[in-house]
């Protein structure tokens, strides 16, 4: 027996007083005063008092078996409260439910955690009672800004008539940057699918087609060594569109997040967002994602100091190296302890050989922590250079590059969050272009593709291709939020010759590329049109949103670093039989505990 | 270089005549007459005839290369066409574009088929060439009413404010029904996720939490012996919400599909959908999925043959099966030649052992093919009773329960289909209802749940779950579209112990339960909420509206009945590196060629 609630918990006010009502819920709290049992009555909604009185003794004694969580619904009369009573905070506040019937649908044990916010439980315990931890305030907040967020990138891509295409989840393995996830086939002894890491080919094909504009919010995996911020499976909204440059995709990808920002937590972006190229962000914050909430951007002093008695300095400029600085406002006056735990922590954590400062104080004045080998002139040019002023302090790094850059960078974002620099509650969105087609891995001995292998080069640049690779740039571009990549794109490649070409220079031989790509090249024989395209990374930039730190807050069931679900033992062991069917089996020396 | 459209080609009309345009297509058809040349340019949105006129030499010549499927951009000018040369069938038929420029993005090698709708090759070289069959007007149609499809389907829900939580895809395998496709974890070896059958589990925890009103539109995998109809992987309309009966969820369904018939098709569906307990429907129609788009409802002759002396009629309905009968209309002179291949058909198509007849025709009167065995007042009750009238012919089936009732609902169908007595334009829902709870397979020597494990059964009914289980009903409700099952749900289980009756009852032994699903046990600890949900087709409910009959015609990238895509040739073999990373490696003597 289940009542039809009239009424959820989040709804009831003063004009509603003497309405007999029904409402189903959770016992959030239950207090007993002198007989009189006042509950909080819990749902996604909200919260709503009911009062048991002490005149119906039967309903009395039913109410003094409630414990925290249990599920019932109730019958009763909304009642205004007396003045005192009214609690401002929530919407219901001003009234309380005097309860005529109970039904308890579901008792409850105590739960290992209080179902209330910001608990402080270890995430290990939250993942193993998911349920639980879903049922707590911010996690169910999260969620239905993650669902109005889906509604609101669908209806911006209908309305802008793009065609939603779901494409196959069980796909041909083309493992390229990270691991695929394997499905072995039974009906095809052997053979294996692949999870999608994107699905990439299969909206090129899209384009082939003419499906002219095509977008979907999709599944995607990628089987890697986990870090804080990764899941093997996340979610992107991708989107592709024919006959188009940079400019429409980018234009397109903006008013999205216009949209999505006003809609989802009400803040408005006016105009286009800022641009940089690859080059730019590199030199700039030693990043291809800087945070651009805070300056901070790097001031390049080798030319100032590259014929400097101070050998660090000469000698690195001279080997190709770079010196650089930053200007830290209102730390001229830092002290020489807290200095030595600077130097010590950006040894650690950027991997620089050392640090060096100038100071600036009224009371010392201009200070170099290595002015001693410095000309007076050279000092002062730096600090100009770095536009200094009185009171502030400049770091400066000096080393080989590419390395020195991302080692500031990385000091950077730390004096950004030490001195609070960063304004929390900004969004600032930037788009990185202009990318380096290929990258020479020293590891693999071979070209990688930053983005991936459909990227189009600059048209400008293609005769470069086979000489110069390296400073062939391509026409990707990247969108950063607050220092998050939150998504990437490129117009791709639509030509067979040109997409050999690029498969050669990676190092992918004929036969290989008709094995794995085949598909793609012969497409292209029958009328490609030019096409380009984005992938937005959906848990990240909800993970923004909420203004979380985890993409585990954001995601309903999400796995742990080892890649596991605890809640339901996931990965879990299968029966011999089923591996059986499909035709594999467990290597040698494999143990299932 | 990419020129940007002003317009696409569908949209342009008399009014926009003078305009300076930029199109971007596929060159669909080219004529050349007499010097001009014309040419039909194809988009998703539509044709538009462009002309190249002998003025400009060069732009003529290059437009002389141009071949069909070649993707092109123009820039021109609209003229109105004569009147003679409009053209009524297409909106943009009262124009055509003068070209001025010419771009050629993409050459086209003669296409492996026609681009145009309805052609007749066969269907393994349309799924080998996916991306070029998808260019046809037929198949861009599906996409795009599925496109709106969803759309509506996520408007509907959210507008009644339903939560869209996206559930993993990498989950705990569970077999139950149909096998799961697994998926090898490489950090934890030995192990394996599945890949969802469907997020049955995880729905009930979004229960659980509190999320009161879940829904998603997600893809599914069922790794079956494929038929004709399915597909490795599919996608479903999964909905769930808590403190309801089926009442809440069916009434919410049916304006679902009121809206999405309204929307897509243009159909009008008024009022609630028909219901039919299973029992009904298996006695009137032999199927738990009728088509109720025509009559020919089975009449049950049992108590009137019982004690008839044709010994075939008697000791049938003594050992406990039926006699049965429909009346065909309109075929009481079938010819004794028909009826003799008709009886084939039966025995070969329904297994039936033969087939008896009545015919009522003006020449012969009312004529029994075993009237001789039969009291003439007997054929007169059965006539009667099957509501025949002159003209008519009633075909009979006599033969084991249930057995008789399934082979009689086959030859219900296929008079259907003979005799046109399907209106194909009609969509008519039913829903069927009160399913058993479990069934008793001889084959495993056990009971299987009907629709799953956590379906419930009827309160009344529960003390039957020891005792007499096949005869306890379930909550469980299907929706059928035309003959064919588009949906199914449920009232679930929220109780521990009910839930735990129900394994046991499967066979499901208290350490296996623990085991699979252990979680939903222990979630049902902390205060379950009444709930139920349902799942929707999406492939075949799409297949229906697109007036279709393959699930492949609206699928983007579907697979054979192989389980194969031979457009990418997946599944594939992959490198031996990969398989030893997941810690597998194939059974010994499995060769992949």
């Amino acid at each position: 027996m289940t009542w039809k609630r009239t009424h959820n918990c989040g709804e009831l006010t003063a004009k509603d007083t003497g309405e007999e009502i029904v409402l189903n819920g959770w016992v959030a709290t239950r207090r007993d005063l002198g007989g009189v049992i006042f509950i909080d009555l819990r749902d996604r909604h909200g919260i709503t008092q009911i009062v048991f009185n002490e005149t119906d003794k039967e309903l009395h004694k039913k109410a003094e078996q409630l414990r925290t969580e249990y599920v019932i619904g109730i019958k009763g009369v909304v009642d205004r409260r007396d003045e005192e009573n009214i609690n401002p905070e929530i919407k219901t506040g001003d009234i309380e439910i005097v309860v005529d019937e109970l039904i308890i649908y579901s008792e409850a044990e105590t739960t290992p955690f209080e179902i209330k916010e910001d608990i402080e439980t270890g995430e290990e315990i939250r993942l193993r009672y998911r349920y639980l931890d879903l049922r707590r305030p911010d996690l169910q907040r999260n969620m239905i800004l993650r669902s109005d967020f889906y509604q609101t990138v669908r209806s911006f891509y209908h309305d802008n008539d793009f065609v939603e295409v779901e494409t196959p989840v069980l796909m041909k393995s083309t493992p390229e940057g990270a691991r695929d996830y394997l499905v072995p086939s039974r009906v095809n002894p052997g053979r294996f699918f692949a999870l999608p890491q994107s699905p990439q080919t299969y909206k090129q094909l899209l384009m082939v087609s003419g499906f002219d504009r095509y977008f979907q919010i999709v599944k995607c995996f990628r089987d890697e060594d986990l870090r804080a911020d990764r899941q093997p499976e996340f979610t992107q909204i991708d989107v592709e569109m024919s006959f188009v440059d940079e400019e429409a995709i980018m234009s397109s990808t903006e008013q999205l997040m216009q949209k999505l920002m006003k809609e989802t937590v009400n803040e408005e972006i006016e105009g286009s967002f800022k641009r940089m190229t690859y080059d730019e962000a590199m030199t700039t914050y030693g990043t291809d994602k800087p945070d651009t909430r805070f300056g901070l951007e790097f001031a390049d002093f080798s030319e100032l100091v590259k014929d400097s008695e101070f050998n660090i300095f000469s000698s690195t400029v001279e080997k190709g190296g770079a010196v650089l600085g930053i200007t830290v406002p209102d730390q001229g006056d830092m002290g020489r302890g807290a200095i030595d735990r600077l130097t010590e922590r950006v040894q650690d954590e950027t991997g620089a050989g050392g640090l060096i400062y100038i100071k600036l104080n009224e009371d010392d004045g201009v200070k170099c922590s290595v002015g001693k080998f410095l000309k007076e002139e050279t000092v002062e040019a730096m600090v100009e250079k770095a536009e200094a002023e009185m009171g502030d302090l400049v770091l400066i790094l000096a080393g080989p590059s590419p390395d020195v850059y991302k080692q500031m960078g990385k000091l950077r974002l730390m004096m950004g969050e030490d001195h609070n620099l960063i304004n929390k509650d900004e969004f600032n969105f930037l788009w990185v272009t202009d990318f380096p087609l290929v990258e020479w891995s020293r590891e693999d001995q071979r070209y990688h593709a930053l983005h991936h292998p459909f990227t189009s080069p600059h048209e400008e640049d293609v005769d470069k291709l086979d000489d110069d690779p390296t400073s062939v740039r391509s026409r990707a571009y990247d969108l950063v939020l607050n220092g998050y990549e939150i998504g990437g794109g490129s117009i791709r490649i639509h030509n067979r010759d040109l997409q050999s070409r690029m498969f050669k220079l990676l190092g992918i031989d004929e036969e290989e590329a008709e094995d794995r790509f085949g598909f793609l090249l012969e497409a292209f024989k029958y009328g490609a049109p030019p096409h380009g395209g984005i992938a937005l990374g959906v848990d990240r930039i909800i993970m923004i949103l909420a203004g979380g730190t985890s993409l585990r807050d954001v995601i309903a069931f999400p796995k742990n670093q080892k890649a596991q679900s605890t809640m339901d033992n996931s990965p879990d062991h299968v029966d011999q039989e089923q591996l059986d069917e499909l035709h594999i089996r467990l290597k040698r020396g494999v143990e299932v505990e």
